[in-house]
């Protein structure tokens, strides 16, 4: 039986998902190097100096104007890009100082690398904000080993102020890490601007790549530390274990750039988007939870009433999914209803009338 | 300009690509899969329990049986499951003792984890064999912390005696990983019978799957140490970071499964085909390094007329791979003529005898 994906089709509003839907471009890469070792044939021992195909303009010239940094290379993705940079600037024990809003992968890379986190906490409901002037007490109280911002966090949308916490970070002299998972790929950012040391980005999620794939940009200063390569094999990387993807979501990652870097562009409309979207929802009872005015399109809504047709009736959470699914959308997370994200990247404005439509009509029939 | 692979459609001799050509189930599920995080749909937390695509039962079923595993993972790639053994189950400082034709990425994973490598030195040129009898006293000697065999290695397709590295192993109660970068998938193997701790097995390399993923197998009595989870995110694996392959090339070795399952019963007639193809290219002078009789379609041969050739003409090494493109095959990486590996994995016999038909060509063109 062949592996099927039936919703493919649909509006699309999962936020996992709606950043890394391919380009035409990358789905021609796709098929053209969908075999195993595609992107060797012309290695001469290091991914990231390929000539054919062109990886290494890709990663040393397009993707460091790009991200605004001195260096880039290639990862698994977002965590393992954390887990390079916790692994080759902090040693076990050191504690390491995050935003409270983080993903769980911040928690899991510091738990892989030996570190012990500290959180800065959030407002909590219903704007879940990061104060960046809360870190400053705590640095010198803790001093840290790195600091992390999640810019925009994944579960709530919100962008605090990082180019404050670059300031801040520059100030004590302490290597701050901007985890742009959910930026890079859909918002202009620049690590120069943020004054920060690495930059993180996600192909899967916001680079319009096949998954998974991820970009770190650095400081040229990081580069002998994380970069550092094998005493025995004197060309590779030791951290990127000689070469991290070699395969085709680079090879995506490299074709949907073009789109990737024209589309930051028109950030200003995705946002409107957004507030629009969140403003109709709201009208329909939902709480937008998050930043407000909201400025990215991830949005975090409770829905009680829809909580409570849940609880009365057979199929519980997965009613919604299911209504939804009917109506020719994709979007919360199977099971939820109560509180559920949905993102308004990748669906224009008729499609997301149509979804706010497909909410009224879901409220009328169980009311 | 679209990326392209302009020798696609050629014979394919490159043994880092011949194990990796997808199937015809696994383009499918490449195109269907394309978009970034395209496997989680349905997901309830850790990529392999996902049930819809059917990861769930790949990864605990059919895997653990095809490994003769207890226990199964889903990994990056196979250097990326020998850095996760490395990381669990030794200490910075610690020793473990490899064979001396290991992959480069085995000494890199080791150093990652801060671990000193011992080698087994191999009998040198022309058979670079390891004999596994002379782990014992290595052991003795180092007390190393884990034994790693390569099976076969990547440079000559040498196989040594697994199953008695297995025996020793266990009398000294060390635990032993099996990298079957280039056996699991082409080749029956399984940990069980070598008795080995892990066993270790690659996508891209030797399982129809783009790149990059590969697979990690286990005696249970590891799955606690392994694949210890997160105290702060109870459900996440710490090495794996929560989710490894979050993408489309787990798909496409989802996919390619039932043929690699069924083709490594055919072993022998890849065995004796290869021992064929290089007996031909002995007739033209060329000298099969390596294990003889061979029992890998990985074959590494010197050539000394073709080199005296590349001293000779403008294009140096590279003229061997323009010589070999133009007559349709794709095989020895681009510059190398003076020694070269070929794999016979992924041609048929009909394609091989164009490919001596070549070579004698070539030898009589420049002679």
């Amino acid at each position: 039986m062949p592996l099927r994906r039936e919703h493919k089709e649909l509006i699309n509003l999962m936020p996992l998902q709606t950043g890394g839907m391919l380009t035409e471009a990358a789905k021609e890469a796709l098929v053209e190097f969908g075999d195993g070792y595609s992107v060797c044939d012309f290695c001469q021992g290091v991914l990231c100096n390929i000539t054919n195909p062109p990886i290494r303009d890709f990663v040393q010239k397009l993707l460091p104007q790009f991200l605004g940094c001195e260096v880039a290379t290639i990862t698994h993705g977002a965590r393992e890009a954390k887990f390079i940079v916790m692994h080759s600037l902090a040693n076990p024990g050191d504690s390491i100082l995050v935003d409270g809003n983080r993903h769980y992968t911040t928690a899991v890379a510091a738990e892989r690398a030996g570190l012990n986190i500290i959180e800065v906490p959030h407002s909590g409901h219903p704007e879940f904000r990061v104060n960046i002037e809360e870190y400053e007490p705590l640095i010198k109280k803790h001093a840290p080993k790195l600091i992390l911002l999640t810019y925009p966090d994944g579960n709530y949308g919100n962008l605090p102020d990082a180019r404050r916490l670059g300031e801040i970070a520059q100030e004590y002299s302490i290597p701050f890490i901007l985890n742009g998972a959910y930026a890079v790929g859909r918002m202009p950012v620049s690590m120069e601007e943020i004054k920060a040391d690495f930059i993180i980005g996600s192909g899967h999620k916001s680079m319009a790549s096949a998954g998974p794939v991820g970009v770190l940009g650095m400081k040229k200063k990081w580069e002998e530390t994380v970069l550092r390569k094998s005493t025995r094999h004197s060309n590779k990387d030791i951290e990127l274990l000689g070469c991290t993807v070699r395969g085709v979501p680079l090879m995506t990652l490299i074709a949907s750039f073009p789109k990737v870097k024209e589309r930051v562009q028109h950030w200003d409309e995705q946002v409107a988007k957004a507030q629009w979207f969140s403003a109709e929802l709201e009208k329909l009872g939902f709480i937008q939870l998050g930043e407000k005015p909201h400025r990215h399109d991830l949005l975090h809504f409770e829905a009680p009433a829809l909580y409570e047709i849940s609880k009365r009736v057979r199929e519980r959470g997965y009613f919604l999914y299911k209504e939804l699914r009917e109506r020719g959308i994709w979007g919360p997370q199977p099971g939820l209803a109560r509180s559920f994200k949905l993102s308004t990247f990748a669906a224009d404005k008729q499609q997301l009338g149509l979804v706010i439509d497909a909410f009224k009509a879901i409220l009328n029939k169980y009311s």
